[in-house]
């Protein structure tokens, strides 16, 4: 069985956006900053050229993930992402409404309205002994107060933005303890950390 | 001449004191998880226990630093420790008021009353070749602002806590950046974090 993962890049100060919705430039610079390219399967996102420690760490996470659980609001500003999420892997979505203009389920995107337990475990049916990852502040906030999460990967970068969304915003239940680092990565112009959920 | 330093422990969604205060002993349970004593210089400061790796890092950086600068605040709150800082150097206390019970300098705390950069400048001719080490939020705020600062630590721990005061809170001119960082320590329950100002 995989596990269940989240993560994101995040500034010093705790944000993974900066003020109204700023700073991605900033927070993602180190998908950009070196020479190995990282092709993605998604029409709408170019490859990335990334230093090849962070380069070696994301292929290494990106082949052990077997699926993805997002939620509506990053399915929609992605627009889909053109069709596919980079990734490579079913999407299963958790939205109130699947939208009409897609069947309810295929190879790229499946829709989940019965909660954050029922959107993890059909992706965890379709990743079968891969990982499961968990993308988008509220649903990984859901999931971690669920008791669904087992990992979280931060991605540490050397900005400090004053403000915007914090990691895990409006947790309840903190605080909240975490093991390790697990693992502990140096890239160029981010720190790959990993956590375990404590149980 | 030495480099004028600041950090902190911080959690992972950024925070540098929980809420309403509170998180202080998460924040620093790796200063007694380890077998390595570190004795203070006050005497309200109990020696700490910490990791090797921790105490070995401590050790160093304490006996680099030649002074402190600090703000009024925490020498109030903090009951001018006791008569001694723990790391067994000069305190400068910016303050609008100097204590009427103390001297305006001695060998334990220097009162300067003309702002931020003149407790650095007076700091850093205490400390001679050795750093300065700049300590409270507020102040550390204040130097990166006026351009002081050098470098910043943060010993990021893993523990959620939901709310409270950001690193660097209310700091003008974001988004700020930094170089590194320098130095990636793993402790036991904390990871140290080195990076420079980026000028």
């Amino acid at each position: 069985m995989g596990k269940v993962i989240t993560g994101g890049s995040m500034s010093l100060d705790g944000y993974i956006a900066g003020p109204d919705e700023s700073g991605f430039d900033l927070l993602f610079q180190w998908y950009g900053n070196g020479d190995v390219e990282i092709p993605t399967a998604s029409p709408d996102v170019p490859p990335m050229r990334m230093s090849a420690v962070s380069a070696k760490l994301l292929k290494e996470e990106w082949g052990n993930t077997g699926a993805l659980v997002v939620g509506r609001h990053l399915y929609d500003m992605t627009n889909a992402w053109g069709g596919r999420h980079p990734m490579d892997v079913t999407t299963v979505v958790l939205t109130h409404r699947p939208p009409q203009d897609r069947p309810a389920a295929d190879e790229n995107f499946v829709f989940v309205t019965e909660g954050v337990a029922a959107a993890v475990a059909r992706a965890k049916a379709i990743a079968g002994d891969r990982d499961v990852v968990v993308n988008g502040g509220q649903i990984a906030r859901q999931c971690l107060e669920a008791g669904l999460l087992d990992e979280i990967g931060i991605e540490l970068v050397p900005v400090v933005l004053g403000g915007g969304t914090p990691l895990f915003a409006g947790l309840g239940g903190t605080p909240a303890q975490f093991e390790g680092p697990i693992r502990l990565i140096q890239g160029t112009g981010v720190t790959h950390i990993r956590y375990r959920v404590k149980r």
